[in-house]
Formats: structure tokens, sequence, C-alpha cells
């Protein structure tokens, strides 16, 4: 066999940085990468055959792990299946490691089978993309990891054979060819906020860390409000319910900050984005070592401040600071609403969630929410997840790879991993379970409501005649039926009977991987949510 | 509602054009596109959830209709999911005008939901790309349509609202605002073969065309061999079995044409073309009306004859000339061999498909085959499609969306459409399944050797440990369980008894689909393979 050369220099190089996990989707121009990756010994593979899929397992694998993954496809359109999840890595910045087998460059454009264009082919979505050339220093680690984290794409050539011969063995790695590739970055240092200007500190989307954590909760203890959605990942003391209480729209004045530093990345909600946007501070800072061009989404930016949190957090802890008190205020009000309502328990979402959380929170789970509806729910019920982590695909808010994901994210860890999703982010990702790699720890719970839930309660988009056909999207399968393929187990509930006697059971740790399937009547859903949400509305 | 200006009359001028089609996938960024689309009243309108499968199923409806046909979706990554139907559209040629909503442009790369830079999303796999601005003309019909067919695409910025207020209407469209935007191209004249020097056509990928296939048929009675695969859709007397004349390497020299004409696109056999590589005629014509770069998978191209294959064909059945004889005789000894062969038919996919393509072809059908072992197998058998077009995703082979594209070809019109795929091409594109557009006239016929049975066929790959785990990827998902789900009639054939007992019912008329997995052992089916192609090598 003519194996490529400096293909398994390149493999090790990339473990001699760190990197052990890979991704790898079946196909026969790969295959070299495959054997190098597999024989190298130092690295878990995974084989995964939808590349769709494939791409968003390893995202979970990297939001775990913290360094970067490999995922690893045959060339043409295989490549552009990653690139939901590659996008997604970008703006969530998460680092990964796209290796894309190629044709030699001779046989782009000469009708040879699986032959794209695939240099560059993730565009302005990846940190970094080179072509593969044997020996040569890569900076695939450095500028995965570098701020912002995120994907980097190599494109590799390869001739055929692709096989070596029967007991063939691959070449030895060279010896000291490893280069590590470093890139410094340079950081703030001044973290003043001006004295007595009212404070106000955001938080979007980041993950959990404990010391930062017992640092927003000390500002919050001193009377700062520090608020989040529940992809914030805060401390029980910092989740003030600030979708609800924005929601009162003749108190807004009342909250307005004069100075407002930001943590983290996106925002669900979009109420403290258009509040932020109309009661604009006198100065807004934005927390991050190095973000990809200068987000603004709350359009009153002064400042990046170039910095880890904990820094920055650190240095607050020391200043003499005063909060936006009024939010506190709010805050109590809320809940006495939310007390009030939740002793109901009507047989719809936003009580099935209510409970959901309650129950899965009674332990440290991982707990993996789907976009559209999914999300949105975790925001507004009376219950929060405190000691579970939450994750969601917020880079981009797709709904295509909720579920690979989360069954990426389950790999090496006895946590129970939970995906909340609905019926259609369920079946568009269903193949996030067509692979061996479901374990026991694995706990999907699907709200079939029929369709895109979502729709039903946009203001506008519920009263049009098409909703049904062209927005909810009608549709009829059944997770119990991929359940059966999958080999999980399998659990429905219609109501709350139902669902009461099976939840501890479902929770409880078992040997094999169990699914839950709660029907709800979308009309229902949409009205017991517009109820809900006029009683915060004054 | 402060609908988006000129949206209506980029519809109604695509319309004018002759665009009456429109794929739309749910969601709130593009409501106002789905609402010009479904409200313009000349267009059908298909509502499917999972991107991916949409396109394909785009790519179905524009293969039959030869018209460019709209794929429509909302911001973010949604447009990503579009990418690999786009690009079998671009190297299969074949008509697509991709409409992506966009956020307006000031807020992208600010963290705002489902935004990422969708400008040139599609890089080079498309023939054209532009942002939209109301009341330009544009050049998306002109550009799919001209020389090479293809896809474009259209970003639309779309701010909010949405929606329009409850019973708002639609603005109406301008008068005489359509602007009809035609390329011209030039054709070639002169297509005189050299006197006397012996010839041989091939063709590549093509649909099936009547004209042209009189005028392959009289060439073949003159004695000129017309050589093509299945997806070249020939007429018998042109259905040669090149692969298997080819596999007898001896013989090579004895095929070698001093005149070569290519028509159509690429070939599924690589055999042909590593026999012209290595036995060079002194003039290779590829005839094409103006192809994407210059291709020459033949390697030895001396001139693109820019001009429309019946032209040519009428050209040279003027002529008087010379066919590679030999290649006659060598067809008669393959059908000696496959004759003998094929009297046992034991249990596996080569005798199986032998006897499908006999059933399935006594009637005027329309036939998807999947990339992989699928497209293989149909130019190894004795029976060969005579009067069913064979259509098959070749233009990048991907395993994708082969079932979506026959769902798609499957509307508007009452043949038979049958989807042959093994069950890994199956289980990726199951989301085929679901939409609401499944008809009657579908049949799903199965491979189900539990995995990517291609590897175990390919030298080299089948003697690795790593086969089973890394590229076979076994895999237990049964189609019966999403015949459940999407409501179609399943049926199953684990031995010839019980293939033979459904065969002529499931290829019957009915008032539902129907769905046929076939179970066979991998290592027979490799071993029945390799014991058939043993008998061409000499």
């Amino acid at each position: 066999m003519a194996y490529p050369e400096g293909l398994v220099d390149l493999i090790e190089n990339l473990h001699q940085q760190g990197v052990n996990e890979a991704i790898i989707c079946p196909g026969s121009r790969n295959a070299p990468l495959m054997l190098a990756l597999v024989r190298h010994g130092g690295f878990r593979c995974y084989s995964i055959a939808d590349e769709r899929s494939a791409g968003f397992f390893g995202l979970g694998r990297a939001l775990k792990s913290k360094k970067p993954v490999i995922i690893c496809c045959t060339s043409g359109s295989a490549g552009l299946n990653f690139a939901p999840a590659v996008v997604e890595a970008f703006f969530q910045e998460v680092p990964l490691i796209v290796l894309t087998a190629d044709r030699p460059a001779e046989w782009i454009g000469q009708w040879d089978g699986q032959t794209i264009y695939q240099e560059n082919m993730f565009g302005k979505h990846v940190k970094h993309s080179e072509s593969f050339r044997p020996f040569q220093a890569n900076q695939l680690v450095a500028k995965a990891m570098a701020f912002p984290q995120g994907p980097v794409h190599m494109n590799v050539p390869i001739a055929e054979p692709f096989y070596p011969a029967k007991g063939e063995v691959l070449p030895e790695i060279r010896e000291s060819q490893a280069v590590q590739s470093i890139i410094n970055q340079t950081y703030d240092t001044d973290f003043q906020v001006n004295p007595g200007e009212s404070l106000l500190i955001t938080v979007g989307q980041r993950p959990f860390n404990q010391k930062e954590n017992d640092l927003f909760a000390a500002l919050a203890a001193q009377g700062i409000p520090v608020i989040g959605d529940a992809t914030a990942n805060l401390p029980a003391v910092c989740q003030l319910h600030h979708d609800l209480i924005w929601a009162d729209e003749s108190r807004l004045p009342l909250y307005q900050p004069e100075f407002h530093i930001h943590f983290g990345k996106s925002f669900v909600s979009k109420r403290i984005k258009q509040f932020l946007r109309g009661h604009k501070p006198k100065t807004s800072w934005l927390v991050h070592p190095n973000p990809i061009e200068q987000p603004d989404p709350f359009q009153c930016l002064t400042r990046v401040v170039r910095a880890d949190a904990q820094v920055v957090l650190e240095s607050l802890c020391q200043q003499t600071l005063r909060g936006v008190s009024a939010i506190f205020d709010a805050k109590n009000r809320v809940e006495e609403v939310q007390e009030a309502f939740f002793q109901e328990e009507s047989w719809s979402e936003l009580g099935i969630y209510n409970r959901l959380i309650r129950a899965i929170d009674s332990t440290e789970c991982e707990v993996h929410v789907a976009n559209s509806l999914a999300i949105r729910y975790i925001n507004w019920t009376k219950e929060v997840f405190t000691q579970s982590e939450v994750f969601s695909n917020r880079g981009t808010s797709g709904i295509d790879g909720c579920l690979s994901t989360a069954i990426g994210a389950s790999q090496q860890t006895n946590k129970l991993v939970i995906s909340l999703l609905g019926d259609v982010a369920f079946q568009y990702d269903r193949n996030a379970l067509w692979n061996s790699y479901v374990g026991p720890n694995v706990r999907i719970i699907i709200f079939n409501n029929a369709g895109g839930g979502i729709f039903s309660i946009l203001d506008g988009a519920k009263d049009l005649p098409e909703l049904g056909e062209f927005m909810v999207t009608k549709q009829t399968f059944r997770a119990k039926n991929t359940a059966l393929d999958a080999e999980i187990d399998y659990y429905e509930a219609n109501n709350w009977s139902e669902l009461i006697s099976v939840l501890t059971h479902f929770l409880e740790p078992s040997s094999r991987p169990k699914m839950l399937e709660i029907t709800t009547d979308l009309s229902e859903n949409t009205q017991e949510l517009q109820r809900y949400m006029s009683l915060f509305k004054h």
C-alpha cells in the first residue's frame, strides 16, 4: 500500500496537543484517516453513518471535554452534512477539528464520483482552513483553542489505493515531528465601574463554572441584579425570572441601569435585548477574551473588555457597587403569581415542564434543551435548574442537531443526560439514535404536540390560514417507533396520572436508555401559556 | 403589517418566467416568502420540515419538470441543510432556485438568534448568487436555465414583523415589473468524424430522451458501439454490459477506439474510465452545450463540442462510420455467461436485483437508485431497464437524499415511482417519508444487509479488522418501524418464496404507498458477487 505520506504524523501531532477523540463517518476515501486514528491507540473513536448527526455528536463531545474533537468524513457532500454542526460550533465557540478526505486536486471538476469543491467549503464559518501537506506544521489545535474558540478545517487530498494489504502495518511515526503552535493573546486589566452608578449584570449562554458562580452569587448578595436565561447556568440566587419581570412594560423605566456588564454569549429572551435597546445604559461592557467581530446584541456597547470572566468578577467583588434594586421587588411579585398559577397544574406543556424540572433537578443531571419552544418554556417556569447544567445549541439556534449533541455529551459520564425536545426537533434529528453509543444514562423526553408548536404562540402567525399546513406542519410520526428501532425503553404519558406514575422510575438509574413521549394538545398549550403570560403584563 | 416591499413582485416575476413549484420549509423569518408563494395562486407549494430532505425533494421535482423549482427556508443553519441537494443539483446540472430568508444585514454577527453568514453560503456550488433588492431585475431563472443548468441562490433579508394583521391582504403586484432575462449561447456546427477511424460512443448519466435514443439505436444498428450505464437511459440495443466486458483485462487492447465521442455526464463504472485513460483514442470529444470547467474524466479530451446531443447525433447518422466491432463479440460472450449464472438464482442481492428489474420493467416505471451498491448492481445484472427511466444522484454520488429525490419525483404522475436502496441509504434519508406527500404510486424497496455493504466488496477494505465497526457500520434499524410511522403498507422478504409471493401484488397499483424490505446476508452477497465477477475476468 502506498499509504499517504505524513498522515500518521498529522494524527500523532494532534494527539500530542491533547486531542483524543474522533468521530469517523464511514467512507472509502477517508479510510487512511480512519486507520491512522483507530490504530494510533490514543483516540477514542466513534463510527457514525449520518454526517449531520455525527457533526453534532462531535459538538456534544467537545462541549464536555472542552478540547478539540475530530470529525472526519469522506469526500463529496459528506462534509456538507457537517456544516450545520460546524456553524453551531463557530457561533457557540466550541473547538472542533474537521478533517475531510478529498480527491487529489487534479480530479476536481473532472466528473469523478463524490468530487465537489471542498477547499474552504465552510466559508466564514471556520476559524481557519488549510489543505493537508505532509510533515508541515499545522495550526489546527492552536486556532481551534485560541479565543474565540471554534471549528477549524483541514482538507486532505488522498490518492488510491486506500487500503493496506492484508497484515500490512501503517508507516511509523517520524520522530520529533510534533510542532506545537501557541497563539498569545493580550488581556485588559482595568475593570473599574463608575462609582455610584446603578449596575445591571446580564449573563448570556455560558457553560457551568463553579468559581464564577460563587462570584456571581456574592454580587447578588450585595444587591446587584445578575440576570440570565437557563442557558447561563447561574446559581439559584441569580435566577430572577427576568423574562417575566420584563413582560410588564409599564415598569421598564424602573429597571434602566446606568452601568451594564454582559458576560457569556447570547440570550434566548428577546425582551431583555429590546429593553436595553430602548433603555440604554450610559456604559455597557461586553466581557469576552476575544469575540468574533464586535457583537452588540443590546445596541448600546461602549467597550469590549478583553478578559476572562473570573478575573473581571473578582475585581467587581472588590468594588463598592450599587445595583438596580427595583428588579428584586419585581422578582418577588413574579414569584407570588407563579406560586398561585402552578398550584393548579393543568395538562399543558407549561405545567409539565415545571413539574419535570423539579423532578430532574433533584439530582445532578445534564440537560440538553432543544431550540424553539423547549428552551423558552424552561425560562418561564417557576421551577429552575439549580444543580443540573443546561446545554442548548444557541450558537445558531437551529433545530437540526439537539438530540445528537446530547448523545455525544452523554459519553464517558455516569450522570443522567436528559434531552428535552418537541416532536419536530426529535424527528428532524432522530438519526441521533442511529448508532451504537446510546447508553443507559440517556433520557429522552419528547413533547409531542404533533407539529411545530412555537408557531401557534407567535402573535400574527397564530391567526394565519396557512398556520397548520405551512408553519406548524402537522406531523404524525411517533417517537415510539424509533424507540423500537433503537432498543430504547419507551414510556408514554397522556395525562398527569400517567406522568406521575412513570416519572420517578423513568429518572432512576437503569441498564438501558429510556424515552418518554408526552402528548399534549397544541391549542390547550397555547391557551394556557397565554393565560400565564397575561398575568405578568401589569 | 409592513410587508416587505417587492416580495410579491419577485414571486410574480419568477412565475411569469415559468416557475410554478415551491418547497417551503417552516420558519418565522421566511413567513413573508411563504405567504407570497402560497397566496400567489400560481404555485404548487409543498411544506417539508427537514430542510435536507426538502432540498432533495425539490431536486426530484426539477428532474421531472425540467424547470427551476423554488426551495425556500428560514434564516440560520436551515439553508446549510439545503447544501447537499444544492451541490447535487450543481453537478447533476438541475435548475433550482434557493430562497433563504435572512436577518437585515446590520444584525449579522450581533448574536441574534438564527443568524449566520448567509451571503454566498453555497460558495462555488451555485451558478449565481445575489441579495434581494426590491423591484430590481433578477437573473435567477436565466442563470438557472442557461447551460450548464443548475442551482442559483437569492438571500432575502427580511425585517420584523413577519405576519400580516388578521385579514390583512398582501400588497398588490406592481404592473409591468416583469423582466425576463435571457442568456444567449453560441453552438458549434461541425461534427465530422475522421473518416475510416474506429469509433466508440460512450454515454454518461442523462435523462431519458426518445429522439436521441432513436438516433443512438440507429448508430448501434450500423455497428457503432454505444455504451453507457443504466443511468444513461439508453435503448436496449445499446445496453452492452460494458462493465463486465471490460472486466477481462487481457482483451482491452481490442476495444481501443481511434475516435471517441462522449455524451451525457459521468459514469458509475470505473473500468470504462480507466480503460480510456490507458488506451487513449487519437480524438476524444465531449458533447455538451456548455460544461462547468472542462471535464475530462477519461483524460484524453481533444475537443468540447458545444452543441445539443440531438444535433450531433443527427449529423453522425448521416456520416459513414466504422465502429469498434470487437465489443459486440464480447457482449455475446458476456450474455452467455449471464444466462447460465442467473438460472440458479441464489438468495443474494445480485440475483434479487436481476429478478426485480424483470418485474419492475414489465411496465413503464420511474426507478430511483441509491448510490453505493444499488447503482452498481443494476449495471451488472443480466436484466436491464428498457422502458423505465433510471434516476440516480450521480452529480456528487452522495448517500444523503436518494429517497427524498424519489418522493419529490413521484408527485404529479400516476406512474409507479420505485426507490431501490440499501438499509444505510434508507435510514440516512428516512425523513424523506416525514411529510404528507408520499402518494400511492410510491414503492420503496430496501435491501437490508444490516450495514454499508459496499465496503465488503472493495478489495483491501474487506480484510481490514476495522471493516465491521468503522466501514460497514453495522446497524439494526428496520424500515418496518418507519413504515408504521409513515403509514406505508409494509412487506418483507427473507427468501425467494416470500419474495415471489409478494412481488406481483407489491407492484400492482394501490391506494396506499408500499414498502418492501428484503433481508440478505452480507457475506453471502459478497461471495456470490465475487463468484459472478470472476466469470468475466478471462
